[in-house]
C-alpha cells in the first residue's frame, strides 16, 4: 500500500501537464480503485462453501496487488440467495458464486453444469469442463444471460440420503416421504416417492416427528453438522441424484469483457484454484465426519441394492434425457455430457474405481 | 508496458534525492521488472506436464499483471531434468516444476508428496495436502533444502502396464524383465522380477525385440502418443505402483519469504489451479485415448487378477513402510500420510468408488 501512494505521490509531483493526466488514468483503475461485489448463495462462512468463497474473493483482492477488490456478500446480504443470477446478470452485483442447478427455471440446461442423476463424477466434470468441451457450450448458455461462468467448487458425490425406513426393494419408495428437490425429487417421484421441499429446520423436526421418512442432505460432513444422525437410523450410499455437484463462480460479461488480460487470468486462477481447494475440503472433512458417525454416533451406513439403484437409474436416464429434449441447444449440450460420460466412464472405471476397490481389500 | 514506462519516466523526471532513490527501489520490482526462472523436468511442450507447466507460467505473468514474469525453460535447456531441485534450492533457478519422487535420493521421504505404492488417489493426495495436515509436513520436510512447495499437477492413477506375457498369477512376475522405477520397481523386484530403468526410446526397441517382457509408462494418452500399442500386447489395469502421481511446483524459500502477499497469493493460486486443470487434462485425453486404444487398435485391456494384486499390495505395504522407517520425521510423514489413507480411503469406497461402479451397469 505504501509504495502505491508513493507513485501516486511521485506522479503528482511530476506536473499537470495533459500527458500526465491521461497517464494517471489508466493506473487509477489498475492501482486498487475498482471494487467487485461478490454475491453467494450460502450463508457467511458457511464451512466448505461460505469459508471457499471468501477464499475466492480473497485469492483476488491479494493476488491482484491491490487493483482488485473482492467484496463478498453472503445471501441475503445484498440479494436474497436465488437471486444472485439476476443480480449479476443485470449489473446490480459483479460475480456470483453458487450451484448452477439454482437456475434451471431460466433454463433446465444449466443443471448439466452442476451435477443431475448418475450424471459426471467431480474429476469428470472438470475434465469435461476444462478439456472436453463443456466451458464452450456453458459459455454459450450463460451468455445469453449476459454471464461469464467457470467451475468454482465441487461438493463431491453426495449420500442417497438419511432414512428412518429400511430400503431392500424398489417398492420401499412407494409413498416415502423424502425431502428431495430438482431432478433427484423426479426421479423419486416417478417410483411413488412422495418428495417434498423443505428449509433445513424443519427437516430436522419433521423426522424426528416422523413427518418425514427420509432425507438428502449433502455427504457427512454438512450432514453431520446439520444433525442428522439424531433423528435418522440409515444412512445409505451411494447417492444417484447429485453424483459430484459444482459450484459456480459466474461474472457479469460485460464487465468481464471490459477486463483486461491481466484481471481475466487472475480470477479465473482463482476460481480454479477454489474448484480444486474446495473438492479438497469436502473429500478430507467427508472422511473425518464419517469416522465419527459410524464410531462415535453407530449409524448404520448402508449400500444400496442393486436393484433399487438399477431402478433409480433407469428412471433417472429418462428423466435427464426429457429435461434436455425442450430445443436444439439443450440438446447439444445433452449430448456432449452423455458422450463424455460413456467415454470418460470407463476410463474412471479401470482407474479410480478398479484401483480404490482393489486397495480397500488390504487396508 | 507502457504505463510502466510511463511511471519510470515520471519518477525520474521527479529528481534524484535520496527518498526518491528509496522510494523506486520497491516500485521497480513491484511494476515488472522482476522475472522468475521456472525450470522444469519436462520437454517443452510435452502434452499434459510440460503445456501444464506453461500455463501456469503465464498465469502469473498475466494475472501479475506485469508485475512478475515467469520465463520457463525446459529440461536441459538451463539445467538437467533432475538438477532442477538443486538449482532452486541454490537460487540458480528460482521456481521447478517436476515430480517429488524425483528427489528421493535428497529424502525418500519426498516420495509421499508425489506418489507411493498402494498410496492415495488425486482426491485423497489433494485433501491430505490441502486440508489434511500435509502442506505443513510438506513445507518442514522442503524447508531444509530451502525449498516452498506446492501441489501443481495430478496424472491420476496410472496404468499397471504392458505386457507381452499374460500374467495370472504371482508366479508370472518371475523373470520378467520389466521397466519400472522406484518403490514399484522395489515392489516388482521383491517377487521375482527383473525390474530395469530405460529411456523412453529404449523401451519400445526391447519390447519389439524381446529383451523387455513389460513396462509401465503413465496411462493411455501418454502411453499411446509413445506408441506402445506397436510393441506390447496385453494393457493391464488397475497400476499399483503410482495411484494417483502429483506434481509439485516449489520455489526458492529464500525468495518466498521475500515476496508480497500479493505475489505469494498469486503465485499458490496459479500452482492450484493447475493441480486441477493438468489432473482434469489428464481425466478427459486417457478416455479418449483408452476409446482409440480399445476401437482402432484392438488392445487386449485386462484386470489385474485380485491374487497378483494382493501379492503386490502386500509387498508394497512393505517396501513403503521400510522406505518411512529411517528417521522420526519420516516416520511422522509416514504415520500421517497412512492415517489419511485409512479414514479418508472409506470415503473413497463409498462415494466415487461406489457411484461409478453401480453407473457402470446402465451405461
Amino acid at each position: 500500500m505504501r509504495r502505491r501512494k508513493a507513485i501516486s505521490r511521485l506522479a503528482a509531483a511530476a506536473g499537470g501537464a495533459a500527458t500526465t493526466s491521461s497517464l494517471l488514468a489508466a493506473p487509477a483503475i489498475a492501482q486498487g480503485r475498482r471494487e467487485l461485489k461478490l454475491v453467494t448463495t450460502w450463508p457467511r462462512d458457511l464451512p466448505g462453501l461460505g469459508t471457499g468463497a471468501q477464499r475466492f474473493a480473497d485469492r483476488i483482492t491479494q493476488g491482484s496487488g491491490g487493483r482488485l477488490r473482492v467484496k463478498l456478500f453472503a445471501s441475503g446480504e445484498l440479494v436474497p440467495a436465488f437471486d444472485a443470477f439476476d443480480a449479476v446478470s443485470s449489473g446490480v452485483a459483479d460475480m456470483y458464486h453458487g450451484a448452477e442447478s439454482y437456475w434451471a427455471d431460466k433454463s433446465p440446461t444449466f443443471s448439466f453444469f452442476s451435477s443431475v442423476p448418475l450424471g459426471l463424477a467431480a474429476n469428470e466434470m472438470k475434465a469435461w469442463v476444462h478439456h472436453g468441451g463443456g466451458q464452450a457450450l456453458w459459455d454459450q448458455l450463460s451468455a445469453q444471460f449476459n454471464i461469464k461462468p467457470f467451475l468454482c467448487g465441487n461438493t463431491g458425490v453426495q449420500m442417497a440420503g438419511w432414512f428412518n425406513r429400511e430400503i431392500n426393494a424398489l417398492d420401499d419408495l412407494k409413498n416415502l416421504r423424502m425431502r428431495i428437490t430438482h431432478l433427484g425429487g423426479e426421479t423419486y417421484r416417478r417410483l411413488g416417492a412422495k418428495p417434498v421441499s423443505l428449509p433445513a429446520d424443519e427437516i430436522l423436526r419433521s423426522l424426528k416427528e416422523g413427518g418425514l421418512d427420509a432425507t438428502e442432505w449433502n455427504g457427512p460432513w454438512n450432514d453431520f453438522a446439520l444433525g442428522l444422525q439424531n433423528v435418522a437410523r440409515y444412512y445409505y450410499y451411494p447417492g444417484i441424484h447429485e453424483p459430484g455437484t459444482a459450484q459456480s463462480l459466474g461474472i457479469n460479461l460485460k464487465l468481464w469483457n471490459e477486463l483486461g488480460a491481466d484481471d481475466r487470468s487472475l480470477i479465473s486462477s482463482a476460481a480454479i484454484a477454489e474448484n480444486d481447494v474446495i473438492h479438497a475440503e469436502f473429500q478430507a472433512r467427508n472422511g473425518e465426519a464419517l469416522k465419527t458417525l459410524i464410531n462415535d454416533y453407530r449409524v448404520e451406513v448402508r449400500r444400496l441394492d442393486p436393484a433399487v439403484f438399477r431402478g433409480l437409474a433407469l428412471v433417472a436416464r429418462e428423466v435427464v434425457a426429457s429435461t434436455a429434449g425442450n430445443d436444439a441447444f439443450s440438446s447439444t449440450v445433452y449430448r456432449s455430457f452423455s458422450d463424455f460420460r460413456e467415454v470418460n466412464g470407463l476410463w474412471t472405471e479401470i482407474s479410480d474405481q478398479a484401483y480404490v476397490e482393489a486397495r480397500a481389500r488390504y487396508l
